[in-house]
């Protein structure tokens, strides 16, 4: 028998900017949170306490905020491909860098429906996300979304499913049916718009939710996942993870009242979780 | 020496429902999360765990889920009216009743400009909240916001403080000014539009953060409080609570860079608290 | 009608020391989270925008750091003290000082039984806490608990309460009663033994949850705090807030299953919520 | 082009259940959160809506309690095996189970050294864990644990590491190490003592990280990895994944103190992230 490393990386988590654009007319701002992992030559920092060629996550910490002042931030994806270039570039000992990012949405506001130069509102839990996998060799670059909370009063249905003895859930032709959305969606090709297809595949995953007449959450996830796929030719595939977030009918027969879906229960656990990838080759 | 009871109060906490409104165009949706406390004659229960004037918290509950189904929601505001008429009418060990209302904001979904009739977003962590104290004689009600984050990226100062031999703090006429607001206001009179007031409360308070020339939270605070009171003479005070979200610059001068307001540090911990009533008499 | 600043106060909050004392056979260590809130003469501040009165919050801050650094902390209630004198007795204008400690606990590490010199975990959620308020001329102090869960799984009871047409929970001889224990108490005087103290009147509390039979969480709140207060008679009063985590008996009946007490179901809401305070006068 | 459904799974998450088993002598109680998710035939429901195959997550929840009702749980990691089976055996269109549980720690209470017949206290963040992954032919079983925070304030440094000109750390020959534990091991056999197994691994993990004189957290790692695997052979590989807690010193020469490794800022983010895989072949 023979102890040894396996897999391995390390890198920084929750290093956070936030990039100001002092434009003459008005401000911009770009908020986001990063994560950085390296993976390559340290057996020996593991086995031997050989610190050489570890770059201290301290530095990535610096190296963002240095890059962020460097280059105006175009987007997550491109600022994930600008860092996964730096550290591959000068550490050799690196042979792969997978850094993601989550953009925290700010909202300019508007008085009177004019936009106001620099006051912006950001009160959503919606994230804006990237992952880049890089080595020297290829890029493998995900865009997408998290925490899109969305919620339809009807045309959604959940009948003529499996039973068996445990089996309590009836039938139904007309439920609420409630998410919050996650997907992450692989390009083609490395150089895309990546900020007009973010919104375009955004509103794309709502219209889909809110037009599709749904036979189950599964059913739903997939109209989402070909209505993208169909639209964006540059898309190969896309990763929706779709929690059941359960409002259920309050059964008020216990004080001699009916509940003809007006009163729903908004539940937190147990929730129902549906997760696929629709792809298209 | 002699061991009693004293203030003790007791109820139901996280009450939730949603409430939907089938109407033929389109569907309204109310999702509030509740909270319920009674005070009155529980030395009893208390001293010899003799409960037969304990109403059950879980009595409670389903009295939420009970009088949603019978009245249509109006606002928070109305439904926690609703609420402690309810439990002092009906129940004479009980002197007063505090409820509390938070509502989820959801936001209907537009296709092409064009509002869904059933279909909605809710990605947001401000809340609109509600709170009654309330006797059989009088009725104390405040409104609310909880977490309706903002920002501005100018017009905001902090100089000519204090300082001792600890502050290492510089003075800054051009800083990022950031607070997730939480405001309540008490209304002179029960009969309020509610629902229209505290919309326009809400956009008063972002307008003049954003219109103001800062010189501390404190200044930016009083002139919200300010400018509330000034536009809505039915509100008699407002009380803010305003965290201050530190947005740090980043010292690059270690990696020989200079940061003019470009990069900041988002933070959040340790923050400023700022928090003061603004009265009307 | 004049419009005019009312109650006030402005600090920081969640400054996080940690201090480690380096005795030759082993280390101690301390681990706190304050919060620092200052009232007094601030009128100017919030209408005026003058500054010239305000200690900024970020050397609040520094203070912290500076005082652990000259002081070994004996306690979190000394700290406060500690703290709270300072700020008054070096800015006029304040007039209050609210200081809240919250300990984060650690548990020395042990090999075999024997204590390790310089390694803790420190898992819990269970906090130890303090609050001053104080002036030039008095000081309230108390010390509590936060986040002391505990959970019996019989001798505890929920009968002949009172009844109306929404009740539906049944008569229960024998329940599970969970909370998650909150309490706060008050000291007559200044000088008492803080550290032993908090030991005792939390063993304290636990050993009359344990022991008393429960007709209620109001009885067994009651009996918790009349037995602090008869234990400890330093001690004037002491507020329990209790939430109610319940813990609900699956029906199985659906699928012809029974359930004597088996098998229950966590829940984190609703709650219910059961406080009150017990005074020694 | 041809749109498909890729890998997809579902099922239920944060099923909750607490099993009390009453002894004469004592209760024992088992609080444990569920995950489960299904892989196998799913294709039609998704792209068809066809529910015919689909075993309601509701069903899942009910088969949780129903199997907690009639099999004492032994341990997590038999709970999974258990629900695995179950759901294998009786539906021929699920191909893979993946079932996960986190134990919810109670601890026993104590009266003067006695242990209390059915009170317990339960306020730690550590959980321990279980995932399964099991087809018809092969499954592949992992014990864990989660959120075991562990702190030493001496033994541990980081030196001789790589620089490049966005680095500012300094080395530090004696530095706070503290972590957060993640820690998941696989078994050979399905057949172990799996409760003595898991608290025998994770005082053996604890014990490392105080006995290791600490080169950097990687190195500290793999000792806590080697270190396991050489005491359980049963054990083939084991998987930690470390967030590098920083506990940074702070500066205190701009108020003219020194601060010789007394004083520190206890820090959420940004964190270091350390993770590998240490197997036994």
């Amino acid at each position: 028998m023979a102890i040894r490393v396996g897999e391995n990386n390390y890198g920084k988590q929750r290093v956070r900017i936030l990039q100001v654009a002092r434009h003459p007319d008005r401000h911009e701002i770009k908020e986001l949170t990063l994560g950085i992992r390296l993976e390559g030559d340290f057996e020996s920092a593991h086995t031997k306490g050989d610190n050489r060629k570890v770059l201290p996550t301290d530095t990535m910490k610096n190296t963002v905020y240095a890059l962020a002042k460097l280059y105006p931030i175009k987007s997550p994806e491109d600022f994930c491909v600008l860092l996964a270039d730096h550290f591959l570039s000068r550490n050799l000992q690196v042979s792969r860098a997978r850094i993601e990012a989550a953009e925290t949405l700010w909202t300019r506001f508007a008085v009177a429906g004019k936009p106001h130069p620099f006051t912006f509102t950001g009160s959503s839990n919606e994230k804006r996300t990237a992952a880049l996998s890089a080595t020297r060799e290829e890029k493998t670059l995900q865009a997408g979304i998290e925490g899109l909370v969305v919620l339809k009063t009807t045309e959604s249905a959940f009948e003529n499913f499996l039973k068996d003895e445990y089996t309590t859930l009836k039938e139904d032709r007309n439920r609420i049916l409630a998410t919050s959305i996650r997907a992450n969606w692989l390009y083609r090709e490395p150089a895309v718009e990546f900020d007009s297809t973010w919104h375009a595949v955004r509103q794309t995953l709502l219209e889909v939710f809110a037009g599709h007449d749904s036979e189950s959450l599964q059913h739903t996830l997939y109209e989402m996942g070909e209505g993208v796929l169909l639209k964006f030719a540059g898309i190969r595939e896309i990763r929706l993870s779709l929690p059941n977030k359960h409002y259920n009918l309050i059964d008020m027969s216990a004080f001699n009242m009916e509940n003809p879906k007006e009163i729903f229960l908004p539940t937190d656990e147990p929730h129902g979780l549906i997760e696929a990838t629709v792809r298209n080759d």
